[in-house]
């Protein structure tokens, strides 16, 4: 009989060096003693659960059918926000209830369920639930048993999700949703929105006063620190500098716009 | 039979960006294949085992027993600082003797040894124990060598713990002795002292010529961006700011103090 | 029969807040269950493949026979740049041809292999190669498929590694070719150069207008904040600061030089 694999990836706002992670690492390894811990990363913005939001999508889905996914941004620890367990055809994800799964929501089916955290005893710190609650409803759940037994149909899911607007003339209004690692801005426009558009041959972007024509394959169809558009490795329209850094240079961050107007008829660029 | 779990934890202000702590991982899984090495942290900041000794406290006890715990926070290596290994009823706790276990020292029995560093042969990098003595150490441990093979008893421990100082009229000074990744400004003085004090209802922390009122639950009790006290999820008190950085924000950081006044009548806060 | 060890290790400069990182641990994960990722490091910095390239270095030989070292800092995804197998004798490195492996190709013997991309199927991103290519390559070694499947010998492989400059005199120029965590400036001169050139007893660096004397066993022989020169863990040259950050210090960085005088009668320091 092949032995089930336990897989739990995190991904946290809590950086690593105050052993808050590790502590998290030891109550699952305590519980389950062949379970892999898979970092994703504990390096995400203080508080940022958009940005969490984002990466999560980036890679969830690569990984093997019964992955639990913790994801664990929490301002709002402590208060009235529910625990959250989302159960899709493939995974389990684990987290608050505040958005931190907007995109998945969007992507995929689920059910969704609201643990009963006054069912995981009386030594719950009130600002550590990912030790005390998140990680210990993760080991149920590798152990195989139901969510059920601690927690019970959610009906109400915070999501941020945002389609782009559309302006007129075919133009449409982008928002940045995300800014990479390496400066890439990255907007909620993507290669299937395009084609929905009729795969329009000629894109511009315009960001303030100026221009970005046409979209590249690569970075390197751009000469050195040209700034371009490209596809993210997800399908995303991203804003990138060869070799650079866009968010630094275009002083840009999540949130920002840009307007993106596409025609059908090849235009020369100026 | 039951395989013996062999998981070794590594905490270090290496960095990882160089490879070092690579290396001491290649020591490691060469030594003992099904090792399971666990990261707490690399991003100790350089030389501050004050830093180290704190977060170790925060995970070290939620971990399977039999695990080894390798702390490498070293600016005297090479140097006549001893190497350092603490068996305790769980666990084991290797590396340098400059008090980066000061905390563990407090809080549970131990016996402790000095590696004899001359048994690990004549290839010894005088700037890398962590590669060519503490993960051989720790490798010996778990392929069930008695330290008693290549140690010694050793009386002299080095520790810096602290208590806070008992003022006058009810007033109490405390140290700051960690600033964690939240910007929480954690001080020596535990849920446990505030019980031996008797509970004190009223409790006022002074910070250069600014007050706090009362220990609150959670942060999300403090409007959003206000000053509050709460227990950090150990039991040591902590100045936060709700959904901020409290230390930048007071400008505060390691070492400074603040003064708590407590009272045993409920007072109203002006 | 003993099973064999599947280890990979990953460098990269993707950081790893993005997920970039995740998605490359769920194609690994997803293809072979019992595979050991070991995270070397995820922060080079951007772009930075010669310090990648120094790293390398630092932890390849301590792994177990049949490793993987996957190594990404690959600013030319996407253009014509070759995806690089090596094969030594105990290990497979995987990565950009883009000098990325300067100092394994000059320690060790190899075959060396351009992986056929096209081979890769449709949906490879062309901004992502680590998880559409060079995952998959590795996956497909570990399950025990010759790299000549799917890839084919290559004869110019791109490497920066550099010697250092002989003067006249004793007088050598020596380059900073790595920088690391703590600030120590290691250079192109080796334990081994040392005793080719004699072992010459004296030896003065040079830096700017101010000189550092002799070679000293550990950080500790210096004061604290003092300047020294040491061997490093691997027998490089380095230029380091007790206690202190010598690249800060000296506002020094990878690129610059120094100047190394050698005397073979014992001079006194000034």
């Amino acid at each position: 009989m092949k032995t089930r694999q336990c897989i739990i990836t995190l991904l946290t706002d809590f950086g690593t060096e105050d052993g808050y992670v590790g502590a998290m690492k030891g109550v699952l390894l305590n519980s389950i003693p062949d379970v892999s811990i898979v970092d994703i990363t504990h390096n995400i913005q203080p508080f940022n659960y958009r940005q969490a939001a984002f990466s999560l999508m980036n890679y969830a889905f690569y990984f093997p059918a019964g992955t639990i996914h913790l994801a664990l941004v929490d301002p709002g620890v402590g208060t009235g926000r529910d625990c959250l367990i989302l159960k899709t055809s493939d995974y389990y994800f684990i987290g608050p209830n505040n958005g931190i799964f907007s995109y998945i929501l969007h992507t995929t089916g689920y059910r969704a369920f609201r643990i009963r955290t006054e069912l995981f005893g009386s030594k719950v710190s009130p600002t550590f639930h990912g030790r005390d609650i998140f990680a210990p409803a993760a080991v149920r759940i590798l152990k195989g048993e139901s969510p059920d037994k601690f927690s019970q149909p959610l009906e109400h899911l915070t999501s941020f999700y945002e389609s782009f607007d559309d302006l007129e003339d075919d133009e449409y209004r982008l928002k940045v949703i995300h800014v990479d690692h390496f400066g890439n801005l990255i907007v909620n426009f993507t290669l299937s929105d395009w084609k929905t558009l009729g795969s329009p041959p000629d894109v511009r972007a315009q960001i303030n006063h100026s221009f970005i024509y046409g979209i590249k394959r690569t970075f390197a169809e751009a000469a050195v620190d040209q700034l371009l558009l490209t596809w993210d490795s997800r399908g995303f329209l991203q804003l990138a500098q060869n070799c650079g850094n866009a968010a630094r240079t275009l002083n840009m961050k999540a949130g920002d716009h840009i307007v993106l107007k596409v025609s059908h008829s090849r235009e020369k660029e100026p």
